[in-house]
């Protein structure tokens, strides 16, 4: 039994300082906190779950208000909020984010998020001492490292144990053999197999060998893939040829992060449990500011294959307007793991440039969201951003949708008068300094 | 009149997000801070300095005990405390670290330093509204960066206008030329000349050129090198060149960091101002910790002509050690000034990866004793690191000095069982993951 309960029988996580703290789930509104009694507490015995709670008739009366009944597959009628707070939502794979786009408050989102982490994913994992966690990035697109951090948090806090991990640049086949090798006689009831998550399935080769490397030397052991954005990039026997793979294993679950990816992944792969779940990312927590801003507006544009080719508009001259993209911010190097975390923190420090950010990153808009930083969003080709925002974070209030790139910048403009005015707070000063100075011998 | 005061006659300075607050060197432990009670107000006038207090005589008692009545050169006796704080330092250059040794805790010791700044460099400062600065350091030798970024925030809290910087990669005889023909009409009454700090005055000869360039160039105005140590590194006939070119000056103030770079400074330089002043990047005050640690022991080991050569000992089996120079930590490189935050951003990141550091880089002690992070400190090849010790730092609880590299480790040791412990506080966690897993596949 590795969870651990405080003598009113409510869940204790245990943080690496070794103290013992509340599982963040539970930081949600006051109020609702209440309702989180824990049902069938049996003495700290197995059988207690962590993502049952009592649900007082107090709280069935604030009903979650349903868009489309037909999202509910499984129980269509108007539900209460408590009531869904006391699902388990692997029973429900399509509707875990019924509840976060009516979360106006960056917290709020970021403690819904962590919560269904908790729900699913706990569900999930829960029963496994052992894990080991394939394909978590090391490379400079800031979103996928923030992805992993967010992950090796995650199995922190439940407490299961990383046997090994592989970085993605050291995911060869040789090595995913290596592992087999090594940890193959880890029972498959104790050991998960993990793969990163992303937005990559069916669309970045490289990454999709590395899934069936995984899938087809662990026929065995259960593998979850973490949330993932479905893309179907590929030719047709491409696709065909994948889709076959990942039907190929008898225990496979692939979380998504949106509508739009579990529609295609339950249609694609009947083999496997496809289950709705918010980006890892958001494990990470709210983030204090450690830098302030350099620029009014800092536009984080992608350049890879997933642009939508837009071009930047000209700013009004009293406004300083930073554009770059951030795969070229280079991150120190290191060989240990912390590089994921320094890549993750180069992440977040290239966002707090701006007092005010655009960005058709999705990784732009939630790392934008765990600090806090007022932001506009522009889709990628392929529709992965606004889908997102659409399952989990339509209800920001700091966060504005934009079409097109005049647009993003005339409402960045508002969303600056609006929260941007002052140097970020809490954070070193160093404001002022930047592009009003006659620098003229550079 | 650029000074404002509130209505009770304290002084305001005015932060980049717009709102008054007090001036940093206020901040002193809560009884001190009784005695701070502005003299000789008239009402908003520029006659009010702000540098000179009422003692009272509760205050009077609490005696500095002075080491060596030597020191005070120019008022040689037993001092009270409160006495001391009311001192014009310009008047005493050799006595401005008299109080800052006793001090144990790192608020204090930075909230004296940030005091004495304003008593010497307001002094020397403050009847100018502008100011040119050359020499700002944009490079990976991460101290230099954090003096720039104090000089510059010190500025600013003088509320000292900025009409020219110039870093370092761009500091050509061209450019001095540049500036002093762009701003050769702003009287000498008003602009102030004002050159990088560091320890690098009769050692590191581009810098002494970069002076020579702006000193040669401006004798009709004000030059203020902001504070240095001093390593008389050349030959004699070359040391002897710049000696007559720093007395070639009608009015150039060096400030100094040490009694060492005093006793030079005073001998060598008889035409010029030398005064007692510590070092800039105490202005960048307390930081509060983004990153967590990686490792047990993170030793910033200089790889430059200023190393002893030590070797670094074999660490015990369950002490996790890294040894890295922070030149080679490589900062994104951006063209504006917030170049010079990230740099010092990148230097407070790298000593944040040990729960206790060892080094022999000043600055490397300098930005731990920001960061709170329990040190040990060796000393460089000339002496810098532990000069500036026993001036300014000596009495902090959590440093320690040590005169080998086996005494370093012991005593990191002994700092690592007392304070390193726990995670860092307040940041993002991400600690253990980093070497106790199997990584086979590197």
């Amino acid at each position: 039994m590795r969870l651990k309960h405080d003598e009113k029988g409510r869940l204790l996580f245990t943080r690496c300082s070794g103290d013992g703290s509340y599982l963040n789930y539970l930081q949600l509104p006051l109020l609702l906190m209440r309702s989180f009694i824990i049902k069938g507490h049996t003495g700290g015995s197995r059988e207690i779950s962590m993502f049952h709670f009592k649900c007082t008739s107090k709280f069935r009366k604030s009903l979650v208000k349903i868009p489309d009944p037909k999202l509910l597959l499984h129980k269509p009628q108007a539900m209460p909020q408590c009531e869904f707070l006391t699902l388990n939502l692997t029973h429900y794979p399509k509707i875990a984010d019924l509840r976060s786009g009516y979360l106006s408050k960056n917290q709020d989102v970021i403690d819904e998020a962590q919560r269904v982490h908790a729900n699913v994913l706990g569900d999930l994992l829960e029963r496994f001492s052992y894990a080991i966690l394939f394909d978590l990035a090391d490379y400079e697109n800031k979103g996928d490292p923030a992805i992993a951090m967010g992950e090796l948090q995650f199995l922190k806090r439940l407490g299961i144990q990383l046997l090994y991990y592989c970085k993605t640049s050291a995911c060869s086949d040789k090595n995913v053999e290596n592992a087999f090798l090594k940890f193959k006689d880890v029972s498959s009831a104790e050991m998960v197999v993990l793969l990163q998550g992303g937005g990559n399935m069916f669309s970045y080769e490289s990454l999709d060998k590395i899934r069936e490397s995984v899938i087809t030397r662990f026929q065995d052991h259960t593998i979850v893939i973490f949330p993932q954005s479905i893309w179907l990039r590929y030719a047709d026997y491409k696709l065909d040829y994948y889709r076959q793979m990942y039907n190929s294993h008898p225990d496979l679950t692939l979380l998504v992060r949106d509508q739009e990816s579990y529609a295609i992944g339950e249609q694609m792969l009947p083999s496997a449990k496809v289950i709705l779940c918010p980006d890892m990312a958001f494990q990470i927590g709210l983030v204090a500011f450690f830098a302030p801003a350099s620029f009014d507006i800092l536009w984080l544009k992608r350049e890879d294959s997933e642009t939508t080719g837009y071009v930047i508009p000209r700013p009004p001259p009293y406004l300083s307007l930073h554009v770059e993209d951030w795969t070229n911010w280079i991150t120190p190097k290191t060989d240990t793991m912390e590089h994921i975390f320094h890549l993750t923190l180069n992440g977040l420090l290239f966002l707090q440039r701006g007092k005010v950010v655009i960005t058709d990153r999705l990784h732009g808009h939630i790392l934008s969201t765990l600090l806090g930083i007022p932001h506009v969003i522009l889709d990628n080709n392929y529709g992965k951003v606004f889908n997102y925002h659409n399952s989990w974070t339509k209800g920001l209030e700091t966060v504005r949708t934009a079409r097109t790139a005049e647009q993003a910048l005339a409402k960045a403009e508002e969303l600056l008068s609006s929260y941007g005015g002052a140097c970020q707070k809490n954070s070193m000063t160093f404001c002022d300094y930047n592009e009003n100075l006659s620098q003229i011998c550079k």
